[in-house]
C-alpha cells in the first residue's frame, strides 16, 4: 500500500491510493482530507502528489455597495478563513459603507512583472546591453509575445550594479494573474538578449520582479493592479454602526497606521489588509502567497466636516479571473458569486477586493478606536 | 429563502439555508462549496456567516529527513496550494536534502508580541510612563497573565515619539500561535497602565507589534519563532538530483537573493519562502495572512569544498499546534500526518516548516540556476 | 616641488610644500585653502596628506531656550553651511520656540555599537558560539575594556543567518562619540571569541553596527544617543512668527512627513533634519557622514486645543565633546559657544542638537505650509 | 556690543561685530572662527548670521586613474574631514586602482526631483487631477521653465493615496545641483495645477522627492546622478598594495555588505560610502546633508579568474559645478584641482566622486578583510 506514495498519477484512484499509503505510513487518519467533491483530474495543473483537499470554511460579507469602473452595485463577497471574528468585523465595515452610499474604487495601473538577472563583464558592459535592449525593444517584444496569446510586453526597465543587470519586464496579462505567462515570455526574450548581446542569463527571476517578498519597488511602482478606494462615512453611521467617534477613528488610524508603522519601519501602513486579501484569495483560487505584496498598502483616515473619510491604497493586487486556481470547482463557484468568473473580469475582481479591504480596515480601526478588539476576539474568536 | 442571509446561526441547517439564500440572490451555484464533510458547529469559533468550505488541493512532500531539536526523523509534509509545480519542486528539494543526510534546524527565539499605543502629553511624559512601566513590570505581568492560563509575559520594550508611546509586549504563548491571547492580555495590562499613569490607550495594536505587515522590527527581533535551517548538499546530489552545478546555484542565490533583493529594497532575500509557508499554513490551520511576516526570510548559498551549503533564516514563523484553525477536521488530520497536533508540538511544527522551506528554496534556486523555471511551469503549471 | 606630493610630513612646512606641489601639478591656485590659522600638527590625528583647510561659513541661531536634563537655558548655536536660507529658517524656529517657553528635550538611550561578523560552520554552530558568548559575557567585557579607559561594554546581541554570526556590541563611550573606541575594543573581544570558539572573525564591522548607512536596526534600537524633543507653540506665535496657521502646519506635517515618507518608503519621516545635524556636526567637529543615521528621525505635529504641538525623535545622534574633530581650534571654539567642550558635555550637546532640529523642522514645515519655501530660497539662497 | 547679535548685515564689519557680540555673550573666544580669508559678501547667498568660518582640514588622494566619459586621466582629489585614517585609506585604494589601470565610471541617469503634495477630495479626484497633469504636460513644463534659464522639466510621475496626490517632477538642471531651481519651478507649475484643477497645493515638498532622507524611491529611481564604477584589481596588487587576498576581500564584502546590510535592513550595502561623499562634498562646496541619499549605494566584489573585481553603484550623487557652495573661494579652489569648476563639469565631478568612492570601498574592505581596521584607527586616528 505504501507503494502508493510513489504513484505519480492524477486520477481519483491515484489520489486515494496515495492517501491510503500516507495513512499507513504516518498513522494519521485522513478521512476529511479525502472527502473532496470533485474529480482530481481538474486539479492536475494545480498540484502534484495530491492526496485530497483541505476544507477551509467560507462565509460571505455584504451586501457591499461598490461604485467602481468595473464593479458596480451591491456584492456579497466570499471569504475563506479560520480566524474567528474576521468576517463579522469585515461585514460590519460593509454595512457601514453601504449605509454611506458605497465605496469608490479605481484601478490605476495593471502590469505583471518579471525581472531576470544577467551577468555582464562590468558596468560599461551593463550599459551596452541595456542600450541594446532599449534599441531593440520591438524585437524583444515580438519574441516574448510568441509564447503567449494574451500577454503584451509593455516596457522594460534596466537596473545595473557591478556585473549584474536586472531587466524588469512589465506585461499586460489580460484576465490572468499572469506570473507564469510573464515568466515564460521573459525566458524567451532573455534567450534572445543572451544571443545578441553575450550577456549571460543567470536567473529568469532576479528578485527585482519582486514576487512574494515585500519589496519597495513594488510598493512604489505597483505589481499586478494598483487599486485605490475610499468612502465618506457620515458621523451618525460611525457612531451607530461602528460604535466609535470620528475623532477616535482618525486618531487611531494616525497613531497606529501612520506613526506606528513608521516606527516599526514597516512597508505597510494599514491595520490588517493581509487578512482580507488572504481570505478572498483562498476563496477565489488566487495565489495566497501574494498576500505578501498585497499587505504593503496604506490606509488613511481624515475628519471631513465631522464625517469620517477613509481610504486604502493597494499597490499589488495580483489576481485573475481565469487560470490558476480559478478553474477549481469551489473557487469558480466563489468567483461566480461576485460575477467574476472568466474573461473580462480581473479588474472587476480587483475593485471588489479593494472595496472589501476598505471595509475591513474601517471596521478594525473602529474596533481598536473603541477599545473592543480584544473583546471581539474573546466573544467570537479562539 | 433570501432571508437566510440574515440568519446568524451556526448549525449545518443554518449554513445550508444561508448558502441557499446566497445561491438565490447571486444566481451562483454553490454545490461544491456546500459539499463539506464536517459539522459546522466545529468551526463556530473560526468563521461567521459560514456558507460551506472551499476545497484547496492538498498534497505531500517528502520523505524529508530533519535533524531538529523537536523534529527528528523523516517526515511526509502536507501542503495545500493551487499553484502547479510547487509541490513537485519542493519535493525535489526534500529528496536532495534527505539524500544529503537531512536538514539541520533550530528554533532560536519564541515570542509573540502585541504593541499598544498610548497618547501622553509629550516626550517627557512618555519617559515618565515608560519608567513606571519598567518599575512595575511584575504588577503588569500579573495583570496580563490573569487573562490566560498559558501565556507568560516576558518583557516590554518602550518606544516613544512625540505624544506616542508604544509598548511592545512579548509573550511566551506555549503551543498556541497566541496572537489573541497576547491581545487580550495586553488589553488588560494596558488598562492598568492607563489607570496608574494617566496615559490614554489609543489602540491595543499600535502597529509596532507588527502583525501581517512587513516590518523591519519583526525581521530583526523576530515574531513567533525564529527558525534557522541548513544543509550541505554533496556535489553529486546537486548535479544528479538538482540538475545544476554548485557554482551555478551559488551564483544564482547571490545575484538573485542577495543583490537582487537589495536592489529592490526588499525585506526578504529569498526565492519564494512565502509559497511554502502559505501552503503549509493553509493545510495545517495556521493563519495564512501571517505568510506576510514569514516572507521576510533570508536564503544563503555557499560553496564549501565543492559542495553546496544552503541555509534559511525565518524570523517570523507564527504557528500553533493548538487553537485556531488546528481544531478543524482536515487541518487536524494534516497536523497529525507530521505528529504536530495538540500540546507540546508548536516548536516541532516550526522546525518542520523551516526544513521544508529550505527544500523549497533549494529546488527553486537550482531550477533557476539551470534555466528551467519557465520550463517547469510550462510542463506542470497553469 | 611636485616631490612634495610624496611628503608624508605633518608640520606646517610639510603641508605648505605639499600644497605647492599640488598647485604645480594641477595648475590650481590654492590660496584660500592655504590660509588656515592653526598649526597643522594639531590636526595630525584628523587627516593625512593635509594641504590646508576649507573654510565653511559659520553662523549662529538663537537664542534658543532649552529645558533639557543637561542643557538648560538659552543657547546661541553655531551652524556651518553653504546652503542659503538654512540659518534664517532655523533661527525663525528658535525664535518661535523661545517665545513659547522653550524646547523640552531628553536623551533616552546612549550606546555606541559595533557588530563584527564571524564565519561558523552552520546554524547550529552559530548557536553554539552565541551561547558561549552569552555565558562568557563578563570575560569578553573584561577583554574589550582592556583597550579603553572610558568605554564600557553594556551588552552583546547575536544574530545568525546560515554561517554568518553577527554580534552587535553596545558600549557606553562616555563623552566621546566612541566609534573608534568601540572598534578597537570589539576587535580585541573578537579575538578572544575566535580563540575560544573557533569561529572565524571575517570583519570587525559586519554592517549590523550600522555605521553611516541608513539601517532599520539603528532607527529602532538607536545608535549613539536617542534624543526626543517637543514644544507647544501657542496659536498666536504660529501666526505671527511662523506666518501660517496651526491647521496648515499640522496638515503639512501629516501629508508630507507621515504619508509622503511612507509613500516613498523612507526611513525618515521629517522635513530636513539632516540639514541641521550636518551643519552643527561640521561646526563642532563631529563626523558629518553620521548625518546619514541622523536623518532617520521622525517629526510629528498635532493641534492641541488650538496650539501647535511639534516633536522630533532622533534615534541616532552620534556626538562627542572630546576626541575627533572637537580638538581642532575652530571646532573647539564652536563647542565652547554652547558650553559643550570637554568631559561631561556629550549629552548636553545631544540635547542642544535635538532642540535645534526641532526649530529647523518647525520653521520648514511652517514655510511649506504657508507656501513660502521657494520664495525663501529665491530671496536668500542660490 | 551684544547689539551686534541683532545685526543682519553681511559685510566683513557686520560679521566681525556679530562675532564679537557672540564672544561677549557666550564667553567663548572665537579667534580661529574669525580668521577667514575672504570677503563675507561672497557668502551672502550661502549663509545668514555669519560669524566667520570653520576650518575643516583638507587633504588630497591620488593620483587616481579614471576612465569615464567626462573624467579621463589621473586626478588628485581634495577631501575635507576630521576623521583620521580616512584619507590614508582612500589613498591606498587610489593607488591600487591606478596600478590596475584605472576605474571605469559612467553616469547613467541625471535628474533632480521635487514632489509637491496636493489635497484632493478623494481617490477619483486624484485620478482626475493626475489625468489632467499628464494631458497638459507641455503647458506645465512651459510654466515651470519660465522660472529658470537652465532647468528642463523631463517628466512628472503621479502617486495617489486617499486624498493625497504626489507629483514627482524630474528636471535636467544642467551643471547646478539644482534643488532650488527644481523647487522654484515646481512651485510655479503647482500654482498652475491648482488653478486649473482645483486641487490644493499643501506643500511644495511632499517627501516623495525625497531630499535628505533615506528613501527607497531614490535608491531605485535615482536622484541627481546615478553613477556606476568598477575596476579589476590583479591578484598581485591585492596582495602587495592591499595586504589581503582576493578570497578574503570577496568574503568580507559578501558577509558584510550583502548579508550584513540585509540583516540590518539597511538601504545601503556598502562599507563607508558616506565618508568619501561627505568629505568631497565639504571640500568642493556641495551640500553635505545630501550624503544621506549618497549613502544608499551598493558595493560588490567578485573573484574573476583570481583577480578582484569591485564595483559601486551610487544612485544619488547630487552635485553641481556651479552655484551653491561652489562659489566660495576655498571650495572653488578645490574644484579647480580636479578641473570641475564652472559650466559643463557636473558630470565629470560625479564621475570623479564615483571613482574615489570605489577607492574608499576597496581599501576599507581590504582593511577589514585583513583584520586591520582597528589597527589603522589606533595608529592614525583618534
Amino acid at each position: 500500500m505504501t507503494g502508493g506514495l510513489k504513484n505519480r498519477g492524477r486520477t481519483k484512484a491515484d489520489v486515494d491510493e496515495r492517501r491510503s499509503g500516507l495513512e499507513e505510513v504516518t498513522g494519521a487518519k485522513l478521512e476529511h482530507i479525502g472527502a473532496y467533491s470533485f474529480d482530481p483530474m481538474l486539479a492536475q495543473k494545480n498540484i502534484e502528489n495530491m492526496i485530497g483537499c483541505v476544507q477551509v470554511p467560507v462565509g460571505f460579507v455584504g451586501p457591499l455597495s461598490i461604485d467602481g469602473e468595473f464593479a458596480k452595485g451591491e456584492f456579497l463577497v466570499p471569504m475563506a478563513t479560520t480566524e474567528g471574528a474576521l468576517l463579522a468585523s469585515v461585514n460590519r465595515g460593509c454595512s457601514a459603507i453601504t449605509a454611506s452610499g458605497g465605496a469608490q474604487v479605481i484601478v490605476v495601473k495593471d502590469e505583471m512583472t518579471r525581472a531576470p538577472v544577467f551577468r555582464t563583464s562590468g558596468v560599461k558592459d551593463c550599459l551596452r546591453v541595456a542600450t541594446w535592449v532599449h534599441a531593440n525593444f520591438n524585437r524583444i517584444k515580438a519574441e516574448a509575445e510568441k509564447t503567449t496569446s494574451h500577454g503584451k510586453l509593455l516596457k522594460i526597465r534596466a537596473f545595473a550594479s557591478g556585473r549584474n543587470l536586472y531587466l524588469r519586464f512589465s506585461y499586460d496579462t489580460g484576465d490572468a494573474m499572469g506570473m507564469n505567462m510573464a515568466t515564460i515570455a521573459t525566458e524567451a526574450a532573455s534567450r534572445l538578449i543572451e544571443q545578441e548581446t553575450g550577456a549571460v542569463l543567470v536567473s529568469v527571476s532576479g528578485n527585482m520582479c519582486t514576487d512574494k517578498k515585500p519589496a519597495a519597488i513594488n510598493a512604489i511602482d505597483g505589481r499586478g493592479k494598483i487599486v485605490l478606494a475610499d468612502v465618506r462615512i457620515p458621523k451618525e453611521v460611525v457612531e451607530e454602526k461602528l460604535k466609535t467617534t470620528v475623532s477616535k477613528a482618525v486618531e487611531t488610524c494616525y497613531r497606529k497606521n501612520s506613526i506606528g508603522s513608521a516606527m516599526a519601519l514597516s512597508y505597510g501602513s494599514n491595520a490588517h489588509m493581509a487578512n482580507i486579501i488572504s481570505a478572498i484569495y483562498i476563496a477565489t483560487g488566487q495565489d495566497p502567497a501574494q498576500a505578501v505584496e498585497g499587505s504593503m498598502g496604506m490606509t488613511t483616515c481624515e475628519d471631513i466636516d465631522g464625517d469620517l473619510y477613509i481610504s486604502v491604497r493597494l499597490p499589488c493586487i495580483e489576481v485573475g479571473s481565469i487560470g490558476g486556481g480559478t478553474r477549481l470547482p469551489c473557487q469558480a463557484e466563489a468567483l461566480s458569486m461576485i460575477g467574476c468568473i472568466g474573461a473580462g473580469k480581473a479588474k472587476k475582481l480587483a475593485e471588489i477586493i479593494g472595496a472589501v479591504v476598505l471595509a475591513g480596515e474601517l471596521s478594525t480601526i473602529a474596533a481598536q478606536a473603541s477599545g473592543e478588539l480584544g473583546k471581539a476576539h474573546s466573544a467570537l474568536g479562539r
